[in-house]
């Protein structure tokens, strides 16, 4: 058992109200949240003061593409399709199952010292993926990379019960790449799947604006109606990007309980453009955030993340006052979860898993606290990040990993990946 | 003296290139730059083994408005005007000398934890600002925020004279709110002062479309066209903000050697614009960064206002490939040093000031190192800065202040000085 006292607490149950009081962890699930308790009988392993410090949920990243740190910084300031073709699939047909293992957990890395306690991941070689995820005890959800060229509807399904099974970490979705890299058939395909286990499905949708032409072209619809015609969201699921969207695909969106994960700092720094998040959020649609692969982001960083969620509308709109933080922190943690189906680790409260973040408040870009969530995605930064807690394991604090592996060890494997590759 | 040695090196002297090696301090000069020296008569105070980190130039900051700490997350997502009125003046209504002494220290600390060494600052109870600086250390330059209803021409002679006198570690340079809040006659005798010394003159400029068109209405012009009427660029200077300028302002600005001070975060928070800086660039104006106070901001973060600087042009312009790292980076540093003639601290060289940064790149978002000015500006945040030095002393170092007062006390103290406005 882990006693957390003194501490302010966000339990974003209900909103982003603060109170001072006490979390307590009994194993992997909160067993109390409330006022400091001064007197107790329960044997804790470590009481733990918090003075001067927020416990709030973990941030929810929910879509990145983890291994891809080896290609972080390696080529950037391209066009969308002339980066992917010259520069990452070439590099990445050199990519083994043991690599992805330790850029999986460099990534992990990351995500724990910005206070991310689960990540939505697609990526090849699952399986090392999940391995690290395990051995880091790191919370993930996966969905399949499927397209023409990787995997195929068999393995989907396969892959779906198996990694369903593996671990209370870990979460399997039915997932593909994109429309523009899988055939009809291959699409009809994923829809019979998903019916047979009544499952949502994930994928890469409306990115840039060359796709969305290129299926006009093709299907004579935008992709959300043709996936939605091939019976793709019949269960719900999610999109990744959505920066091009009709009203009409809105539309279908809401009506089929799509969640639409935004990525806003990969499409600005491929120019892909910004997602009309104030529109989307004012139909009702459940909005996520995520931050996409490493390659293109470059960082792992939600308070980024965050922060321009919020503030590229207003440039957007003309108007400073749309998507206030409150929103926005909303987006970064209930949504987050909402949009996978982890009902239990979307907020704080007694029975729920520990997924939880303790930010320093006592930094100075968090003085004074006039507004703790306005603080967060206005001024906060990883350097805030005190601790993290997935599954009620203290993973990170003050600094320092416990991730069952020397730090220094990882990014030294990590650089020999890409210099070998080179 | 200090010795920094094991470390890597990017002294952008001419370029981002990085070697491996050893800085020397001697008082507050750099008395060495080059290969890691193993035999040494030298003397030190202190010998910091920097394995795994990079020592460059700290980032100089050049516009701000220090003592506004107090307004950080107290007012936002509000038109400009109207947050101006409503909330941010009837506020510094209520300012002492007393706080903006202890509110410019909270502000020092997030400067020194984000790797900035040098502020240009803008605000009222000048001499109390000039005290924070001087008692943690820091480097400030300063401008008055000279308008109708605050300060005159004769005190802002004097203040030039007097505050340029004061410290090694304080410049004063002739500057004045803006247009907008400056009579016809005000600004002549601001450019009288400024001829008279033949100095450089700073001023807010076309931050916003209201502010431009009312400059057109009143005077037939834009600001930049009007302020240059009436002799206030003689000697050059610089404009903060220049988000809407005109093809003849941008000649302007050139011609007469005034650099522009973009403030992307302020920029964006408020809805002003993007400012076109890529266009700026080409014509060959010096660009330099600040994070502009923390009210509007709000952080005072240069890894973030390095960002937005580059990713909001590859927006604007529909192109990824506008806004290297490498162009980023020199604003931030070089050309920030430059648009105030600080041309003793612009870069690490013998000789120089020794206001140096130190990045800790054993963190997950600096890993593996493809790029390491890529990795700066697309993946960097504050906690990847290790220490700071000002004038050749060390005031931040591994998350610990060196500035003569305890945080603790200036958070508390912060804190009670907003509490008592309400």
């Amino acid at each position: 058992m882990i006693r957390l006292y003194n501490a302010k607490i966000m339990s974003m149950k209900n909103d982003t109200n603060v109170i001072d009081g006490e979390v307590d962890i009994c194993d992997n699930k909160i067993s109390y949240i409330g006022k400091n308790r001064t007197e107790n009988d329960l044997k804790y392993d470590r009481e733990i003061d918090l003075t001067g410090k927020l416990i709030m949920p973990g941030f929810k990243n929910m879509h990145t593409h983890s291994a891809m740190t080896f290609l972080r910084s390696n080529a950037d300031d391209m066009p969308l399709l002339e980066w992917l073709n010259k520069q990452i699939f070439p590099m990445e047909a050199k990519l083994k199952g043991e690599y992805v293992y330790t850029l999986s957990k460099l990534a992990i890395m990351e995500y724990l010292s910005s206070g991310i306690t689960t990540n939505f991941d697609m990526y090849m070689f699952e399986e090392s993926g999940i391995k690290a995820s395990v051995d880091c005890g790191f919370r993930t959800v996966l969905c399949s990379a499927l397209n023409n060229f990787y995997s195929n509807v068999d393995e989907l399904e396969e892959n779906y019960i198996k990694f369903n099974n593996m671990s209370e970490l870990i979460t399997d979705k039915i997932g593909f790449h994109a429309e523009y890299t899988a055939s009809e058939e291959l699409i009809k395909g994923i829809a019979r799947v998903a019916d047979k286990y009544e499952a949502p499905v994930y994928t890469h949708c409306s990115e840039g604006k060359p796709e969305v032409q290129g299926c006009i072209e093709r299907n004579n619809m935008t992709p959300v109606q043709y996936l939605n015609k091939h019976g793709i969201f019949n269960y719900g699921g999610g999109i990744f990007h959505g920066v091009h969207l009709t009203d009409k695909d809105i539309e279908i969106l809401k009506d089929k309980n799509v969640s639409i994960i935004t990525n806003p700092a990969s499409n600005a720094k491929l120019a892909s453009g910004i997602a009309e998040l104030s529109k989307y959020h004012n139909s009702g649609i459940n909005l996520a955030i995520g931050t996409d692969g490493p390659a293109s982001n470059n960082a792992l960083n939600m308070f980024r993340e965050m922060y321009l969620t919020t503030i590229l509308q207003k440039l957007l709109l003309d108007d400073p006052s749309v998507m206030s933080p409150d929103i926005v922190l909303k987006m970064a943690i209930n949504n987050g979860a909402k949009s996978v189906g982890l009902n239990n680790c979307d907020c704080l409260d007694v029975g729920k898993l520990a997924d939880i973040t303790v930010l320093d408040l006592m930094q100075p870009n968090m003085q004074p606290i006039n507004n703790i969530s306005k603080n967060i995605v206005y001024a906060g930064n990883p350097s805030n990040v005190y601790m993290t807690i997935v599954n009620g394991k203290i993973l990170y604090e003050n600094g320092e990993f416990n991730i069952g592996e020397n730090p220094v060890d990882i990014y030294k494997k990590s650089q020999k990946i890409i210099d070998s590759m080179r």
